[in-house]
């Protein structure tokens, strides 16, 4: 049976894991991210001696991005413009693929963690839906008609522009690119560096919520507009406050005032946006659920190149 | 060679024309919206004449919404919560099928426009893209991996809400729904209501045009950071103003703030975000493109069935 390794790579952190599914998982391995050199030897050296043990049969990566993920490009599978200056211009895709000779799944953090939804969580009854992470920083992605979003590039939906009112919340945004875009309003350096504390020291009755669910709410819509997705799932260290969803489900629900004639939100919000089922693990879950999808669709071309042989 | 039927139903006229392609449109018959059964009559009666000298292979239907679009439900092919009451709960599609015994194509107007400018215009070398009308009212459909938005219903992007700085622009919004989401702000409706003529009439000094021309950036870089397109296509009676879209680039430019590193947007974006080809016959050709389409997914599913009656 074959046997993934999957590749969580974060800004601040990377987790390695091996296995075939949630419920088998047979090891974590979690360190700090460094320099690119010395991060990705160190999760080669993890892999490699993992392969003597028990051989893998692919690796995914679900990776912070900017990515390049133009199959036809020079720098497919390098981090491009991330803030992280070292880590600009980082070959990744590659290095992995030319220290196994194994199928290599390469994408955002986002759609890693979308896929390991839809393979066993929260996405698992539906074919076209989002993830939302909001944490530190606010990434989505999602599947479409059988496939991500890669028309040019990969979504950044952290990125998009939601009503402001200064005269509520006249903190100015702390997005680099964008200052009060969603993620420079509500993501949890946002909250940290407009109340001076971290989301998670803030009481359940800081304003700081009243904000968070309105802007939420806002971009869900517009997600929900733009997308027509069957279901929106909300993670992120921002959503573990039990308080937030159904605070937004109702906040969705009066803002959209039944436009969109769909029971699915008219009648059943609880069912339609709702929380990642795979927990503190949906990161690396999803790696493997890449690397699965990338064996699994070599085994296919395989099969298409002998049936064409033999016919 | 296949004759195609399309049918462009909008809530003020409905155009029926057949034909093949752009450069064979053999006649094209426009009339007001009345009631429905009055306005159906009159377009059944005149594909029944047309069918009559050379008959028709399939009919496209690219209707106002919102729709029902789910195959499974007892109610696909209805106009289902217009705002134009009588045209509530319309059965349209039911009532084409029934008449003529051909594949029918149905589907939102601005999905059969973006469908006929991949066929004959303005993405015929993109797979991924949206187009957009900004008139009247303000619509978006487009295609990714291969197909429609069709998840939850289909989309409605008109309605996504964007920021509205009240001190710049005091107007309240139109949208019966969602007052200043961008349809509330910028449709063709809201300029005439906040400056008491219609944009036609409005110099191309008048402030409006700042206005629109933020506006819509700010909905296309919402929708770059959602969707991920190749391409953006923006139509309607607004674009009309030969001034907008040259500002709307560099506006766009502005405000992304060279987030998207993709030298489609940074090097050319001239390219990316484009007027219509079709012209004042992209809907009606629209019509004809669906109507193509479901004509030769239908001979597909026959001769599929025939092969595997034969092996």
């Amino acid at each position: 049976m074959a046997l993934y390794g999957g590749i969580e790579a974060g800004g601040t952190k990377f987790v390695c894991a091996f296995g075939t599914n949630p419920e088998d998982l047979r090891d974590k391995y979690r360190f700090e991210t460094t320099t690119p050199s010395k991060t990705l030897d160190k999760l080669i050296r993890y892999f490699k001696e993992q392969n003597k043990k028990e051989k893998l049969s692919a690796i995914g990566i679900g990776s912070f991005g900017p990515l390049d993920l133009d199959k036809k490009s020079s720098t497919y599978g390098y981090i491009t413009s991330t803030p992280k200056i070292e880590w600009q211009n980082t070959k990744i895709y590659g290095r992995i693929k030319e220290a196994f000779a194994v199928p290599v799944g390469f994408d955002t953090d986002v759609n890693a963690a979308a896929l390991g939804e839809h393979e066993w969580g929260a996405a698992r009854d539906v074919s076209d839906f989002i993830y939302i992470t909001i944490g530190t920083g606010i990434g989505g992605g999602g599947m479409f008609n059988g496939d991500f979003l890669h028309g040019l590039l990969h979504p950044e939906m952290g990125h998009i522009f939601i009503p402001h009112d200064k005269k509520v919340d006249p903190y100015e945004g702390i997005c680099p690119f964008h200052k009060n875009c969603f993620e420079g309003l509500a993501s949890g350096v946002a909250i940290k560096d407009r109340w001076g504390k971290a989301g998670e020291k803030l009481r359940i009755d800081h304003p700081a919520w009243d904000l968070e669910v309105n802007y939420i709410s806002l971009a869900v819509i517009n997600y929900i507009c733009t997308l027509s997705p069957e279901r929106i799932i909300l993670g992120g260290g921002v959503m573990k406050q039990k308080h937030m969803l159904p605070r937004i489900h109702k906040r969705v629900k009066k803002l959209l005032n039944d436009y969109i004639q769909a029971p699915e939100i008219t009648d059943n919000i609880e069912k339609y946006i709702v929380l990642p089922e795979l927990g503190d693990d949906s990161g690396v879950l999803g790696a493997i659920a890449l690397a699965k999808r990338e064996y699994e669709r070599n085994n296919r071309t395989q099969m298409n190149v002998y049936n064409e042989k033999k016919s």
